[in-house]
Formats: structure tokens, sequence, C-alpha cells
């Protein structure tokens, strides 16, 4: 049986559908915050309830339910099922990666049994159970208000307004979000470039992963992804046992789609995802067409594939 | 001994320098129109004479000397040579590939022995003998004009200005050759990206050596290049023996150069360039940043190289 | 009052509906060829028919209505109204340049009243009436064979499948189109940052103008844009009338989508898209941006808006 | 008088030529860390002596100068002018922003009279007097060594490690140098195409100086240039005051320069330095060749410049 609304005023109780290597980690957060979380995952092992019928009886009303599952199809039908145990007036927060233009699809659905909804992009990875999550909603205000208290124990230590926005309405977390990691691609894309660069001249730069580290502190470019750089490099510092392999998980082809439809030209960004794509070809098709047509005007020589 | 110049006025008589594929079939294209050539090559095969001195020796004076062999040092090297044999008043001609920065030091040096000099950017590869050289030329217009015999004999038939260009200055030349081949790498790149895209969508484009071969008439992008893919995909549909390795002779890399130098944005000229870098590697060190930073931020799996 | 299937046995009659810049053309074309034309415009100096009722009411069936008109909303309606009036066994062909996605929407809408439907991408512009048109169709085997007279009549003389292609489904005319202006761009920037270069370096190129018009014989890239720039340098030799502005009209954004979806790399096409949109800002938020950090880390003076 | 090597061996002692926006705040920096700065500038308000024969005269032997002024023509007169003073055993040290390349020609050109050089790349602007700067030097290992008193006076408070390092040989500070300027073009310009998207996305994105501030605790891109950008969208939240005008002062483009000559792909930086150049264009030359183009074959309508 749920708990009273009572009871809910003494303390924050949400759940939480997704116990994976994100979710998983945001319980552990929550909980030491002071946030109670029923945590629901299909997997046996983490999961604190049965199915989502118990998840939705162990929460006071109205309901909080925060989805952290895989963009996409996955996400789609997790907010199906979900929304069948939830009542009117329950909210629910979808901080996965989805794409923003599914959140006006989603929130319509809810919309239709009376169920509020809020979209929340999450930043920080592995580290954000230690560091906090960097956070940007989007949906009403009063609903946001109400999730404060989870936000708040999400977000990093320090100031609300630099761990935490509210961006706009319905769509503007992911949206957000999605821009952010359409500047991190270019951000790690730009780092590479360096390296590759002092890499190439090894007969002038004798110490790449020492330039790197020298570059944390004072610098204009010092950050956390150099720092992250300047640990890789301390693990494998001509990263020999990594294949120049890099797969992506959409929001950089999303934030270039966005840019065409809108004419903003994002050349950095769209050379970050072009690189990664090749990265995975094991020949390139377009060079295939380019040493053809030099052989065909110039008669020099292929490589036979 | 030097002709006298009686005779050269009946006809035009010039020496070769190089007679490796491009040479030796302008030397053809030249006899074919009437064009006295006397050629000097080191390999016994092809050569007219024994050594340098016989070249001058056959030569009606002042003499014209035409030095077709690979850029850089070898360039270097047999301008001086040939200076060596050559007197005051003669007429050096560069028709390879030089950068256009080595024409002034060339000129330079040769003025000092009274020489003159005159730089020429030659396209049209193996299809050269045939079809006619495309010609840019650059030095002082009094050595234009007494070159325009050689200049007529060596590019295509019809209008003078459809196949032959006195750009400018010296370094002209070879300055028009190298933006020629900067467009000419877009252009192929273009190309290229559009047959890889096809060929990625074989589930709606049935045909796509069809489609290529329909733009040959009436489209906006029908080209020679593109002739030369439909007559490469007529031989091998899918590049399926092509391995998609790509080297660069040096002209679009010196187009972005100056480009930079000048602040001029080359965006497609550079992609090109940087497409074939990356087709040449086994690995990609900035792809392998990038994978080490997905790694270190996000638990991403890495391939192991 | 239709005609009878006998009379179209023994010469093609179809209906146009859209005599505008290019349809307009087109109908004057196919006349010449020998196929019936009866035009529907809404424009009443050009229109042959006073609506699309009178239009169905004078071709033969199953009746042929190539439709030329603005692709999105204005093809959306246009296939609605032409339907109404259209019977089953009716074939109608697209011959806009509508997004490739649009056509199954299309094909389907009409296929529900038993309507076969067939895409087709034109390229040749203002030339196309008197070159022909480069045609790419999509649709069903047989439909396209009962189109080959309208084809035959619209596509270049010489080989077929020099002017013409069935490169796949419904939708693939369409698609091949969109690769066609994609690549489009990308040549029309090549040269664009090849004029820029030279004229960047006017104190070594002197002639400018006749360095693009000596390329247009014998060179690797010799091509119809070459010719047209040649002749847009002739009417104005620095483009001194010229604003650098330029529009794009959708297949270059298409392009690009879609080969992130298919995760191609298209960096000069999409270069190319880029520098359109700059071409069109008034001020350039990202370069604010940047002026804004300068000021910030250097002290680097900024220019006030 | 120059002091004894006894009085050295208690307290560092240098010379430091170029007192402007860099230099002055070195000069404070190195006071207040204990070591003993002597400096000159031509400009009277700020210099400690009359001219350089005072400097080489006011330090102890063997001596070290710092120079801290303008790349190329004034370094290369600094270095000359300094070097007239000073005596074999003495060391020069290049702080400036030179191209890696000079570094060899100054060492070649001080060597000549006994006189030892290093190069050394400094970053932290206008930041480094409170912060401290990051250093990267090149050169002998025994000259760095001799130099570590006054490299750790201008480094961050932290590991020497995370604010210097000994690159390489001559040329290598420089070089590292060079590199950090030219990621940092890359990645100003990340953060510019995701503050364009986000500003053209106001409908959706309500609040977009909040979402960079957001950004800056717990997410994978959080850095120093993102808290500049959060100061300067607090100063302005619309760059309304800035135009979009960037110049560049080398950096960038000598590592595209690098990057082609050592067969290294750097899209993102060229991208960067391209944008760069278009924003200081009033109008594009390219552009109005596209625009020009388009008129041509498609009848498109061109502004009138």
């Amino acid at each position: 049986m749920a708990k009273s609304a009572d009871q809910k005023s003494r303390t924050m109780h949400i759940g939480l559908v997704g116990l994976g290597k994100m979710g998983g980690n945001m319980r552990e957060r929550l909980r030491r915050a002071g946030v109670d979380v029923t945590g629901y995952d299909p997997n046996p092992e983490v999961t604190d309830v049965a199915d989502l019928a118990a998840l939705a009886a162990a929460l006071p009303t109205p309901r909080v339910v925060w989805i952290m599952v895989p963009s996409g199809a996955i996400t789609d039908q997790v907010i199906a099922d979900v929304a069948a145990v939830l009542e009117p007036g329950d909210l629910v927060i979808d901080g996965g990666n989805s794409r923003f233009t599914d959140d006006a699809v989603h929130a319509a659905q809810l919309a239709e049994k009376g169920i509020r909804f809020v979209d929340c992009g999450v930043s920080g990875g592995v580290w954000g159970l230690k560091n906090g999550y960097g956070l940007m909603a989007g949906g009403e205000a009063a609903d946001i208000r109400e999730l404060l208290p989870v936000f708040d124990a999400l977000r990093p230590e320090g100031p609300r307004a630099e761990g935490f926005v509210h961006a706009g309405p319905v769509g503007a977390g992911h949206y957000a979000k999605m821009v952010h990691n359409g500047i991190e691609y270019a951000l790690m894309q730009a780092w590479a470039e360096g390296f590759e660069l002092m890499d190439a001249r090894d007969d002038l730069i004798h110490d790449v992963p020492g330039v790197f580290k020298a570059w944390q502190r004072g610098t204009v470019v010092r950050s956390w992804l150099l720092e992250l750089l300047v640990t890789a490099l301390e693990e494998d510092p001509e990263f020999a046992d990594i294949e120049g392999y890099v797969e992506d998980s959409g929001e950089g082809r999303w934030t270039v789609h966005d840019a065409l439809d809108h004419a903003v030209p994002v050349p950095t960004i769209s050379a970050a995802i072009f690189a990664r794509f090749v990265s995975r070809q094991k020949d390139s098709p377009s060079m295939k067409a380019v040493a053809a047509l030099r052989k065909q005007f110039g008669g020099h020589a292929v490589r036979k594939a």
C-alpha cells in the first residue's frame, strides 16, 4: 500500500527504474543524501521489489518515478509499463539519454493518463556517485520545484546553479544534454588531434604524457577531460593496448541533425563524429573511390584489397 | 654544335629533360605537332643524346630546355645541371609539379648566369598525349611569347585560351597548377562521399554504378572525373579489388599551407587531404586517445589493439 | 472525356501539373519530342486546362500525371488533389525535389486508391530545355517501362544509360537526386575555395578568370560547373556585383542527415552546407562566443557590435 | 658591475626583457616568489634599467635573461640586441609565442657567441600573475635544471609536473605551446558551436547562460574555458555588445602547417581557424562564387553587392 502524503512531507521517497551502471550509482547517492529510494530492475540481484506493481505500491502518492534505462525502444517500453501502474497526478522523470524529440511523445502519452513528465539530462558517468551528477531538467516549473530534493541529492556539492538547471519546457533537459555531448565529442577530438600531432613529432617532443600533465594547472586548456587524458596516458603512455575504434551513442548525430535543421554551422562537432565513423571502418569505400579515380587519370598505383 | 638562329626561325627546336610517363608522352605530342625535340633522360633506352652537354650542343641558340622531372630535390639538381651547359640568353622551363615557392629560387639561380626562366603547370596525366595538356605558365611576357609554339603543340585542340594561360610572373604557373590540384582533391572527395553514401544505402539504391552513369549528360555535375568514376565502376562495380589507401603528391598540402598564410578558409580542400592521411594509417592515434577518454569517464569498453 | 487506350498506344499523352521554371520547359521539351502534354497550373496564363478535373478528363486511361511543384507541403497537397481526380490504375510521377522519405508516404496514400507512384529526380536546371534533363527514377519496373517514352523525351541525346537510371524502388529516384545535389554542393564549394585563394593572391595570379578558362580543356578538373564559372567570371570578373549570400534548398542537409543515420563520413558535403549557413548570417553567434572567451582569458580586444 | 656567482647561489637573479601585459605580471610573480628580477623595457615608466647594457651589468654571471616580447621580427631583433651585451656561458630564454622553427635559428645565432638558449612556452594569459603560468620548456637538461627556481616561481602552486614540463630539445617548448594553442582554438570553437545551437533554439532552451553555468560541476565538459564562458555570459547574456570578429595570433595556423607536413589529420583545429578567417571578412569571395554558379545553372536569384 502506498505511503500517505504526510509521510512524504517528512522525507522524499522515489522510485527508480533501471539499476545499471548509472541507475545503481544514483540510488546509492540518493540514499546517502537521505532520499528514500525503491529501485526496480529486471536483474533480481539488484532490484528492491519484484515488479513495477510492487514499486508503485511502495511509493507515497503522488508517486515520483525516475527512469534510468537505455534510450529508444527500451525507454519507450519502460515508460509505457510504468504508466500502467501509476495514477493521475504521479510524476515520471526520464533521466536516460533519450533524444529530445521523444520527450514530447512520452509527455503526451503520460498526459493521457494524467501523469506528469519531466525530462532530465544527466552527466557524470561512472564518477557521478562520488562527484555528483550535472543535471539539466525540462518541464513545468511546479514539477521541477517538487523534485528539487532529488536534484539536490544527485547534483555535486556547491551552489545549485553550478550543477543543475531548469533549462526550459519538456524536452529542454535532454536537448541541453544532447548539446553537452555534442560539445564533448568535439572537445575530445581536439585533445586527440593534439595528441596525434605530438605523437608524430616524437623527434621533438620527448615526453608527450608529460606535456599533457603540465597543462593541468595555470593553462587555458585545463579541464577534466585533460585530467582523464593524463590518467589514461599514465596507464598506457602510447595507447599501445587500445585500438582506435570509437563508438558513438547518438547524441552527437542528433546535435548535427538539429543544427542542420536550424541552419547552425557545427564544423567541429560534425568532424568529431565523422572521425568516429571512419574509425569503425575496416576499409573506406570513399577512399577506394579516390584511389580508383587517381588510377584512372594519372595511372597512379593502387593497393590491391 | 648549336644550330644557327636562322634554322630556328623556320621551326621550333627544344630540349626536353626527363622522359618518364609525362615527359615521354610530351616529346611524342610535340613531334607530332612539328616541334623538333631533343630529349635527354638517364635511361639509355629512351634518351636521344648521351648527356646534357650533347643536348646543349644539339639545340639552336638561344636554347630552350623544358625540364620534366619529379619536383623537389631532383628538380633542384637537374636545373643546376642544365644551367651548367647553357649560355646567357637561353631559356629554361620547369614543367614539373614544383612547389611555387621553388620557382623564385630557381629563377634567381639561373638569372645569375643570364639564363631566363619560365614555370609551367601541366595537367592531363596519362591522357595528355591524346587529349593535350592543360597549361598554366608564369614568367616574363616576352619569354612566354617565344614559347607559344611549344604551348600550342602541347595544349588541347580548340581556342588557345581554353587550354593555356599566362597566369602571372614567375611562380604563377605552378601556383595555378597547385590550386588546380587542391580543387581536384576536393572534387574527388565529393564524388567519393556520394559513392560511399549510396553504397551504404544499397537497400534503396540498387544500381550505384548506373546512377553515376546516368549523371553523365544533362546534369549539373557532369565532368571528366565523373566519366572516370563511371569507367572505374564498370571495371570493378564495388571497388572490391582496391584498397582505400590514397597517397598525395604535395600540391593539396601546399594549397592549404598558402591558404593559411593568407587567411583563406578551405574546408573542403583540407577535409580531402585529411581523409587521405587517415586512409594511410594502420591505426589512428587520435581515435586511440578518444577511445581512452571514453573509457576513463564513462567506463565504455575499448578494443584491445 | 478521356482518350481511349488505343489512341495512347500510338502516342504518349501525359498530364503535367506545375508549369513554372522547370515544368514549363519540360512541357516544351516533351512536345518537341512528340509527347502530347496537357499542362495544369494555377496561373491562367500558362495552363492548358481550367482545373485538375479537366486535366483528368483530357488524358487517356490509364492516366499518367507528372507533378512538378515545390517539395514539401505544396507537393503533399498537389498529390492529394491529383489523387482526387484520378482512378485506380493511373500513375503519378513526382518529379520535384521531394525528400526521399516523403515518397513512401505518397506512394502509400496513392496505393489506397489503387494509383501507382514513381519518383523521379530531375537535374539540369534552366538548361534542361536545350540540353535535356538528367533523370533518376524509383519505382516498380513495369511502371518505369511504361514511362520510358517520357523519360526518353526528357533526357539528353545520347545513350539512354548516360541520362537516365532506374535506381531502385520508390524513393530511390529522389535519393539519387539528393546525393547528386549533395555532391554538387561540395563541388561548388571546392571551386569557390580555389577562386578565393587565387583572388587573395592577385599579387601572383594576374588573371584569375584566365586561369579558370584555361582549365576547360585537357585538365583533370574540366566540367560543366567550371564552364559556368568561366561564364560567370566573364560577366563579372571579380564578382563585384554579387553578395556572398547563398541559400540552400534542402537536399544538402538531407544528404548529411542520412549520412549521419548510416555512419557515413561526409566532411566536404557538410562543410559546403555550413559555409552557406554562415554566408546568411549578419553576425555569427559562435564567433561572438569565441571573441568573448578570448577577452576573458587573454584580455584580447573585442569589437563592439 | 655584475654580481658574483657567490651572490647568485644564495638567490636567483635574472634579467627580463619585455614588460608588457605578460612580462610585467611575470616580473611581479617572480619577485613575490623571491627571485630577483631586473627588467628592461623601452617604456621608461616600467623599466628598471636604462638599456640592455645596464641590464647585463646588473646581473650575476653566468647571466640569465628571459625575453618576453612579440614573436617574429621583434623577437629576432631583441635576441640579437641581447646577445650583443652578453658573454659566453650566459643563458637566454625566449618565453614569447615564437614559432618553434625560429628556435633553432636563434639557438644557432647565440651558440656562435657561446651563449646558451632555452625556449619556453607560457600559458595563462592575464590570470597568470594570480594563478601561475603553465610552462613548457625546450633545451639542454643542464640548462633547464639551472632554471628550475625561475620555473618554480612562475608555475602554479601544486606538483611541479602539473605546471611545468621539459618537453624536449630546443624548440620543443614552443612546439608544445603551439599545440596547446591549436587545441585551445578547437576547444573554443566547440563551445561556440554549442552556444550558437542553443541560442538558435531559444524556443526550447529558455536559459542558455543557466545551462552553461549548470555544467560547471560534475559534468564531463567542466573546464576553465567553460567557467570563462559562464562569466562572459553573466556580463552579456546574449553577447549583444560583441561583434563576431576573431583575430588569430598564428599558433593555430602553425599547428595545421606542421600537421600537414607530418600527415596528421586535424579537422577540428583547422575548422576552428577557418571559422575565424571567415569572421573577419566583410563579404566572402567563395560564397560570391557559389552564388554566381547557382545563378548560372539554376537561375537562382543572387543578392546584389
